[in-house]
C-alpha cells in the first residue's frame, strides 16, 4: 500500500453484525492487511468494532482510536450537544488525514454498515476531496437480528418500516400502526417507551426484542417478557405477515 | 460433509448484491466447499444468484437448477398464480429433501439476504422439521445500492421505509410523503406508476435509480431522467437529511 509521496486512502469498511465470519471476503482482506486501523469507540472502552476484528490484525499495526467525547451531562436536545460532538468529528477528521498523510491507508472499522446510522459517514462527508474514501458495505445489525429470530422479516409486499427508540412516543404508535414488518434500534434507555408504545399499536404478540445478534451471549426474547435491555446492542423486530404462496 | 445414514443440511447462503467478494467468509467457504448446490432461475436463464458463484464452484459439484414456472399467463390476482408458486415451491422442497438424503449438504445460493424479500424463505418453511436448515445472512442490495451512490441512507433519528412497486399508486405516495429515507424494490413494469408517485408525494429531487448494484453495469441515474429500468435489478432511494453534528 506504501507510495510514498501519495496520500493513503480511508476505507470506511462495515464488519458486519458482530460474528467475525460475517465480514465480506473483502472486508476481511482489508482487515487483514491493514497497517493502520481506526475505530471509534467511548473513553475508556475497548471499542465494538475492535472487538469483532480481535484476532484479525497485524502484529505491528497502527491502531487509532477515536474516543466519544463524554456528553452525558449535555441533553440530547442542547445545542451545545451537536457542536461537542461536531468539533470531536472534526478531529477524528484531521487525525486520518494526518495519518493518511504518510501515504498508507487507513482502515475504519465500522458496525455493520457504514451508510446505514452509523458514525463514519460523519467522517465520510468531512474527509471528502481531502483524501480518497472507499466505502466497504456490510451486513446490518438488523439482517443479524432477524436472523437470529429463524424467520423472514419480510414476504411478498410487505411494507419496513426502520425507526429509532429515541422518537417521540406517538409517533412510534403511528408509525408501529402503519407498518407490515419493523425494525427499531438505539433502544437502551428508551426500553419503557417502546415498550408503551408497541402495546398501544397493539402488536406486542409479534414483538421480539434480539440483544448482541451474531455475537456471543446472542438472545432472543418476547418483548412482552423483557424486563431490562442491554444499553447498545438491541433491537427490536415485528415480522411481516405478507403473501406466501 | 459426507456421513452415511445421516440427513444432510441445508443452507440457504446470503451472497450479497452480485460482487464476488461482498459475500461473507461464511458464504464463500460454503459455496467453494459445497458438493450440491440448487438456486432458482427463470426457465432458460443461467440464474442470477448462481451468476454471482460463477468461478467459485467446485469442478464436480451438483448443481440443482429450480426453475420458476411460466406464470405470465396468469393475472398476479388470481388465486391459481398462488396455487401454481405453492406447487412449484413444494416439488422444490421435495427435490432438496432428496438431495439431502444422500448425508450430502447441499447449499441453496440466493441474492442479498434470504430472509428479507427472498425465494429461500417458501423453501425454508417448508422444510422445517425434513432436514436441519442453516441461513447464512447477506449484504442487502439495498445496500448495495445506496453505497453505489456514495451516500448514507440515513443519520440520526431518520426514518426508513421499504416498499414494494407493486403496491397500489396511492399507497405509494402515502409511504413516501411520509418517510425520512426511502427503498423501493420489485420496480420493472411499475416505473411509470412509480414516478408519478414520488412526483406527487413532492420528491423527485432527490430520488435516485441504481441499476445493477455492485455489478458489471452498475448505474446511477436521477429518477428524473430514467427512461427505462432493467427489469430485475433496479432499487429506487431517496436519502434521509437527518440530524448530522
Ligand atoms: C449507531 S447504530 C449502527 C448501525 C450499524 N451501522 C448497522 O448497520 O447495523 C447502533 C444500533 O445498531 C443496532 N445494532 C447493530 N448491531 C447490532 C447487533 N449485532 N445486535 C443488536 N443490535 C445491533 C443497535 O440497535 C444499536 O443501537
Ligand atoms: C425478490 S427481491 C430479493 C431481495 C434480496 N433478498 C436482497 O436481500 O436484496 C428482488 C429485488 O431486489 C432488488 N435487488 C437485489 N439485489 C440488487 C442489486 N444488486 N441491484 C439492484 N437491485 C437489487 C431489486 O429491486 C429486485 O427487484
Amino acid at each position: 500500500m506504501k507510495d510514498a509521496g501519495t496520500i493513503g486512502t480511508i476505507h470506511g469498511v462495515g464488519l458486519g453484525p458482530g460474528a467475525m465470519d460475517l465480514m465480506s471476503v473483502r472486508a476481511d482482506r482489508l482487515v487483514r492487511g491493514a497497517r493502520q486501523v481506526a475505530y471509534f469507540r467511548k473513553a475508556g472502552r475497548f471499542g465494538h468494532a475492535r472487538r469483532t476484528a480481535e484476532g484479525m490484525l497485524r502484529p505491528d499495526v497502527v491502531e487509532i482510536p477515536m474516543e466519544y467525547p463524554v456528553t452525558t451531562e449535555i441533553p440530547f436536545s442542547h445545542p451545545e450537544y451537536n457542536a461537542c460532538l461536531s468539533a470531536f468529528y472534526a478531529r477524528c477528521t484531521e487525525q486520518l488525514v494526518a495519518a493518511a498523510g504518510n501515504g498508507e491507508d487507513v482502515v475504519v472499522l465500522c458496525e455493520g454498515d457504514p451508510f446505514f446510522y452509523g458514525s463514519f459517514m460523519h467522517l465520510h462527508s468531512r474527509l471528502a476531496g481531502r483524501t480518497p474514501v472507499e466505502v466497504v458495505p456490510g451486513i446490518t445489525g438488523m439482517a443479524g437480528a432477524w436472523n437470529a429470530t429463524g424467520l423472514p422479516i419480510t414476504w411478498g409486499d410487505d411494507v419496513l418500516t426502520v425507526a429509532m427508540a429515541t422518537l417521540p412516543e406517538e409517533e412510534l404508535v403511528r408509525r408501529i400502526r402503519d407498518t407490515d414488518a419493523l425494525v427499531v434500534m438505539k433502544i437502551g434507555r428508551n426500553l419503557p417507551k417502546l415498550r408503551r408504545a408497541v402495546a398501544a399499536a397493539g402488536r406486542e404478540d409479534g414483538a421480539w426484542l434480539v440483544e448482541h445478534a451474531a455475537m456471543p451471549g446472542q438472545s432472543v426474547t418476547r418483548l412482552a417478557d423483557a424486563q431490562s435491555v442491554t444499553p447498545y446492542f438491541a433491537i427490536l423486530l415485528i415480522h411481516g405477515q405478507g403473501r406466501r404462496p
